[in-house]
């Protein structure tokens, strides 16, 4: 496999912790964003939405959405439930994840990390800001009576949602009003052959 | 089940389309969004995150996300894959669905159908129409070679990315430039039990 990515991602990070607790090895190619490289016109053939983390896999087919890809990878390991009701409650948390959460708690990190202090995406900010509060409180409310999102034990829900909130201070996100949300992050953290994610990959080629 | 929803909904269609098509009997409430029905203490005992579809299963336990849900029922049925990979597809279009292509088809139909002109928020407009165009290309790229999004047959990917393009006009998007787009809407509509968007479910009780 090969995965097409940005080491500074929280969702091509996903995937590379995911792959790391699974102990697969993998290819892997770091794209400067910045510079335009996931929209060249080679890039699209591998994803046309010409976004980043794209996985090819050993037949050549790619696949694309970050929770999508760990969807695939985790079929059959102990990071997804095999019932029904717990696999939907997976999704249910990873499209919460991508529509409630990722553009108010990832996309502020993004301005503040990557755009010179005055642009005018700044003026984003505060309304990003508060949704990204709005999704945090109904973290904490889930997380105040439970260790994971889904069934009590580590799942792909969890990277999913950990990707992004674990770094939310870089954005300008205050994570202190949210217990629950901490332990849950520390309880990540915790688990076997975890990775940061500014760690690059062993087969790391950019 | 009990389908919590609202009539003019896109996402919760897709529920209201799938269960048509499966035959299945459901209770449906239909919740007056505008005055707040999704925000109720009671309401957010079902879903703490306050949107809707969400469908409340035989015991009781509530399921969100409209393509979380469309999975869930979905499952043993020809309208997902039971490969791994197809599956994936699935869930790629899916997430793509709720990050790339309804804030930006989705929304400026809900600004231009239920804000009144001059509303602050026409002025997201251009910049959420010039994002729907860009997902709208990536449909048709996709659909130029295929009849349907993944396995060459009619799944809840198709089902997922309907629900909001074939009413993309009435937030002000343009279809004919996208021939292949307007062809697979017209093979979704042709699907045996098709209901449309504003079609009252029997079970209906508002």
């Amino acid at each position: 496999m090969h995965l097409f990515d940005n080491l500074d991602s929280g969702n091509g990070y996903k995937i590379r912790l995911l792959l790391a607790q699974l102990g697969r090895p993998y290819e892997w190619t770091n794209l400067d964003l910045d510079a335009g490289a996931s929209r060249t016109p080679e890039f699209l053939k591998r994803n046309p939405n010409g976004r980043i983390p794209t996985l090819e896999l050993d037949d050549g087919t790619h696949l694309a959405e970050s929770d999508a890809i760990l969807f695939y990878l985790a079929e059959g390991t102990p990071l997804l439930p095999i019932d029904r009701l717990g696999r939907a409650q997976v999704l249910q948390w990873m499209f919460f994840e991508q529509y409630s959460h990722e553009p108010f708690v990832a996309t502020p990190r993004y301005i503040v990390k990557h755009l010179p202090p005055g642009h005018a995406r700044y003026a984003e900010l505060p309304e990003r800001l508060a949704k990204g509060r709005a999704a945090l409180a109904v973290m904490e409310t889930h997380l105040s009576t439970r260790s994971f999102f889904v069934a009590e034990r580590y799942t792909i829900a969890d990277i999913a949602l950990y990707a992004y909130t674990h770094v939310a201070q870089e954005g300008g996100h205050d994570l202190s009003p949210y217990a629950s949300v901490r332990a849950w992050l520390a309880r990540v953290a915790a688990q076997p052959r975890y990775v940061e994610l500014a760690a690059r990959p062993r087969a790391a080629r950019d």
